[in-house]
């Protein structure tokens, strides 16, 4: 085997840690080392004989890193380190605040290019597979229409509000794709649809001792801005149906293009995902994406890029010949 | 506006007149010219206004044509037209005789190379589209499964052979994926199985007067190769019906990437497509990706080319800058 692509993680929460799980499932990939912000001794990683380093510490080891991936946050992390961390290593990330990319884009490029190295931002599932599927639609059906579905996935800041009703002890709010909404979409119709006619939200909620289901639910589904103009549905469970059932962070969503073509054929393209894990998944494309960074990097095509400047050839540890043979 | 792509066609069969349909979707490409192996004055364009030219003329044409669509057969055309034509044009083409695909790459390589030429081949739906979903889907998910499901679909061949059957005065027949199949792989079982579990075969037929149906129905589904080892459903419907539903050319399918990562979260990664028109959409491929094709012709990235080569980026009108505001 050729040598190994020597991987390194900063940041370790849900995202690092999938990372490295991700890295397991890939031979032609080791993981050297995590990086974070915490006392190195307080992390414990899925294999502990992978080093913990030192945040501090991370640009003394520019030479023994072909490919950082970045796992912090997109609000505070990312627009920090990403422009950083570029400096030293070509980088990976999964910044997903779609109205900053062209600011974040610009300021990863200016540092990736001083310092002769590769940063690929906005890499995942939406943004990520997501976009690309938004750009074959739209380039291949140019006479059409893209809609983008999420769901069934947690949402975490609707989670939250929910949390924050009294008499709630427990509670979860999941984002569901609207299967009328879908069938519209599917047959050709091409409706006009705003991002609420496309969900609806759905509460699994364990009440307090003493609080009454019908109050708690009306306080859930009259809440402006949250619920109020969605179809929503809140669920009464107890708290061990909740440990049990509702402890995953399942996601996903669906990317369609409608178009037509000639004088009056119908065209529909779809790209879906059904996630067990959305910080799994996500983690599994990063690291599918590192090895196309690597190979970049040894071509010396430095700079910022995206899903869309990246040959899919490139994603593969098969060789150009073997996936013409196997996979075309 | 830019300068437009000059595009021209060689061959025009239901995917050419497909790919004239999809230029005139695209602002900015420009059909040039049909060049076909009948007389030109025989051969009848949606928009009479481009000039049809004899095949045997097209050298002459090479610095009139920026990219040259190839639009014949895998059998016999491409195999020929396809080395012969990279040595003049840039060119994109649907070979799609997947076994001889690497002899096919060879000639073309060769051939776009000494000429200084872009040579892009399979490109379509499968292969083509599917193809690039079959990589996507293992190189992020690398323990998984892949399936690739086919219909619902015309099928020439099988139609043919419900014709021979004594008795058929007119016939198609759909190949189908199987519903039970595909909910198998959607949750994650990931089961072992044949193309032929994996689909089933549905037969239209108009009688001839005085043919008995159970005879034929039994001569059909008999049919060893053809249909003996399927579940094949035959419908015996009149001649007017059969005009009016079952003239047009649809088709679609399925890739399917079943995979799990961390300790045993499953993941699902979905492509499909619903289309009206094969040729049509096929057609619609070729023209995007003979974008691609110019872009890195001007960048002088020569020589044979499939999908897995192609950035996604290249196949859209859109600025760089655009598809990252826009899209991602």
């Amino acid at each position: 085997m050729n040598q190994q692509i020597r991987v390194a993680i900063a940041g370790y929460g849900n995202l690092g840690r999938g990372v490295e799980a991700a890295l397991a499932q890939n031979p032609d990939m080791q993981l050297v080392g995590v990086f974070s912000r915490r006392d190195p001794a307080s992390v414990t990683l899925l294999d502990s004989s992978t080093p913990v380093y030192a945040m501090a510490d991370i640009e003394q080891y520019q030479d023994k890193v072909d490919v950082m991936i970045l796992c912090g946050g997109s609000r505070s992390d990312l627009p920090e380190q990403g422009p950083y961390l570029a400096k030293f290593f070509n980088t990976v990330d999964s910044f997903d605040t779609h109205a900053k990319v062209p600011e974040y884009y610009a300021a990863l490029d200016q540092s990736a290019r001083d310092a002769g190295r590769v940063a690929l931002l906005s890499v995942g599932w939406d943004p990520g597979m997501f976009s690309l599927n938004r750009l074959l639609g739209e380039a291949i059906l140019p006479a059409g229409e893209t809609y983008t579905f999420w769901g069934k996935g947690l949402s975490q800041g609707h989670s939250d509000a929910v949390r924050r009703v009294p008499g709630v002890k427990s509670g979860v709010q999941y984002t569901l794709p609207s299967e009328e909404a879908i069938a519209r979409v599917r047959s050709g119709e091409r409706p006009e649809l705003t991002t609420r006619e496309k969900h609806k939200r759905e509460c699994y909620v364990v009440l307090e001792e003493g609080a009454d289901e019908d109050t708690v639910r009306d306080s859930i589904v009259s809440m402006p801005n949250y619920f109020a103009d969605f179809d929503t549905t809140v669920n009464f469970i107890d708290q061990e149906t909740f440990n049990k059932e509702h402890s995953s962070m399942p996601h996903g969503g669906f990317v369609i293009r409608s178009g037509n073509t000639g004088a009056a054929n119908t065209q529909t393209m779809e790209f879906s995902l059904a996630l067990g894990s959305n910080p799994e998944f996500t983690a599994s494309v990063l690291v599918a994406y590192a090895r196309a960074v690597h190979r970049l990097a040894r071509l010396n095509d430095i700079g910022a890029k995206t899903v869309f400047d990246i040959a899919p050839g490139l994603l593969s540890p098969k060789s150009p010949a073997q996936l013409r043979k196997e996979l075309l």
